[in-house]
């Protein structure tokens, strides 16, 4: 399927040094993809000069006048600035001319600029952002991861269907199964609004398995893990930081002495694999989820690899229709559901 | 410093085959201490019979009837078992036979007996489940891990001084530097109590470090991590989830071939000492704070290592009189702050 994806091409900490070959072996790799890198017009072309005709044919170029900081507030860049690289590449989401939108920026103002350009979808509160995380066997889909940390048990109920959408979309899995995180499987456990939207998805059709606990991420108990935005973020940052812990155990605990150091060397092959199972930038992308149009973030310090990781989550989230399965899932939902009165209780983004 | 312990011998998932081992090398560890063991009378003299005279005397044994089971609702254990090891074990801290307790049995059941007979320390009003997580340089104090899903700004307040007075006990730390969990590091992140509660925390004469996020609990950034209850059993049982996950990777690359088998053999010592860093044992034993007594509880799956781990927390705690600590930072706080109305808005105990 022939899929355009707009490139914020100024984004994230390194900017056109990781964006241009990302997106060139990105097009190598995918050929049905097409690419509109939209950047500042001089040092884009430039970056852009000496590649590969056959693959430089394949990139359009769209510029931009000004480019959103990292640590801007969002509401600055979305006011004023109009006519920056990640404005004007959602804005191509918007004017059809592409269908996905990849950025390593700003994380607050691209989902500022997403709510504003391309507004939710119908039946969606708030966007959500979604990512994939290993687990002992394949990987399971989190969201909310920081876009609201405040939620009612109907948005709990969206995040589940769209988390449900984005799996069969990336995993190709049609009816996976969906967990509520909370502090214990049973009924009882659990705040209110949790406990409401495991009534609610007990009745939404969805394949809902019940309440999980935090080791069921990384067991993979459940294909999709539904939380709110404080509490995924948390769950997030704790499992970035106890790796970096490990590491650095691992480490300390191989370079001791002559001896380990010799065991480190004899095991390098072994640790090799072992971290590359949790590369990060395997995992690069999260989806900005429930606005019309396919918006992916990338980390801001992705390197090469990892920003070609996020364009092909965006392309597969495009070529198997994640929108479309997200209409369709909130139709079905709906027609088993009694309406009820969405809250919207969100009181600030991350 | 003299301090008796009251230990429910019965409870756990291994009772007195643990218990007694593991009072035995605390009472041949810690001169000071003495226990009084409560269990059932035929089991509890039969595992005691062939002791050590020496240690021997420095047990005292109290009977009870009955036992809680692991799974029994806390209501019920509170309302029918008043006989269990464990409602007697605490009474003995009321009866001032003795000044902590310790139990492998039912968390729920615990808390409810706890909050029942010893009642909370004036100025809290609900007490919370605190531990020590190992960090890059030394242990971090987590609380709330699931006592409490909802709380007000104030109990994070009260969490924060608890914390405090329990890391200067265990940790011999003056004035331990506090941490707020939340989204981001900016004040403007998180939720209304969050929010609120960092400029309680700002007011209050503790050593407030300020927001920290999830990795900021493996980084050691602060010495105690303040959250509420859902955010922190999320945390913590995502942290062991992914740990679980980590060896299963590990011993994956370390079994695929005769290569890596022999560099997992020349690895063995490094290894070892990798997971004795994370061992879970090193760091068994939640106390339940907030009480007016000292109560610690032990993993149920504790092994002999494990409870011991636990029975020299509560000794510690008791030792460097930590609910002296508790009342004097309730004090000092409460100088420094105009008094506000603790809103109970607590809905259920994990």
């Amino acid at each position: 399927m022939r899929v355009t994806i707009a490139v914020d091409a100024m984004g994230g900490d390194h900017g056109l040094s990781v964006t241009v070959p990302a997106v060139l072996s990105f097009l190598a790799a995918v050929p049905e993809a097409q690419v509109v890198m939209v950047g500042l017009a001089g040092p884009l072309e430039a970056a852009l000069a000496s590649e590969d005709k056959a693959l430089r044919a394949r990139i359009k170029v769209r510029t931009a006048s000004e480019v959103v900081e990292m640590h801007e507030p969002p509401a600055d860049a979305l006011r004023r600035k109009k006519d920056s690289s990640m404005r004007v590449a959602i804005d191509l989401i918007k004017s059809g001319e592409a269908q996905a939108c990849v950025s390593a920026g700003n994380t607050g103002a691209l989902m500022a600029i997403g709510k504003f350009v391309l507004k939710t979808l119908p039946g969606i509160d708030r966007p959500a952002i979604a990512t994939q995380l290993p687990n002992t066997h394949g990987v399971s889909t989190v969201l909310d991861l920081g876009a609201n940390v405040n939620c009612s048990s109907e948005q709990l109920l969206q995040f589940a269907i769209m988390g449900s959408a984005l799996t069969t979309a990336i995993e190709g899995r049609e009816n996976p199964t969906v967990g509520l995180l909370n502090v214990g499987e049973e009924e009882t456990k659990g705040n209110e609004v949790v406990r409401e939207a495991a009534e609610l998805l007990k009745c939404s059709g969805l394949n809902f398995y019940g309440n999980i606990e935090g080791d069921d991420i990384y067991k993979g108990t459940t294909d999709v893990v539904v939380c709110d935005g404080f509490v995924g973020n948390v769950a997030l940052k704790t499992s970035e930081g106890l790796v970096q812990m490990l590491y650095q155990f691992l480490k300390d605990e191989y370079s001791r002495n002559w001896r380990t150091k010799l065991a480190a060397l004899l095991s390098y092959r072994v640790l090799k694999s072992f971290k590359s199972r949790l590369d990060p930038r395997r995992f690069n992308g999260a989806t900005l989820i429930g606005l019309r149009g396919v918006v992916v973030k990338s980390h801001g310090s992705a390197d090469e690899l990892a920003f070609e990781y996020a364009l092909r989550k965006a392309y597969q989230e495009v070529a198997h229709g994640m929108l479309d399965r997200i209409a369709q899932r909130i139709e079905a939902v709906s027609a088993k559901l009694p309406v009820v009165k969405s809250l919207d209780v969100d009181q600030a983004s991350a």
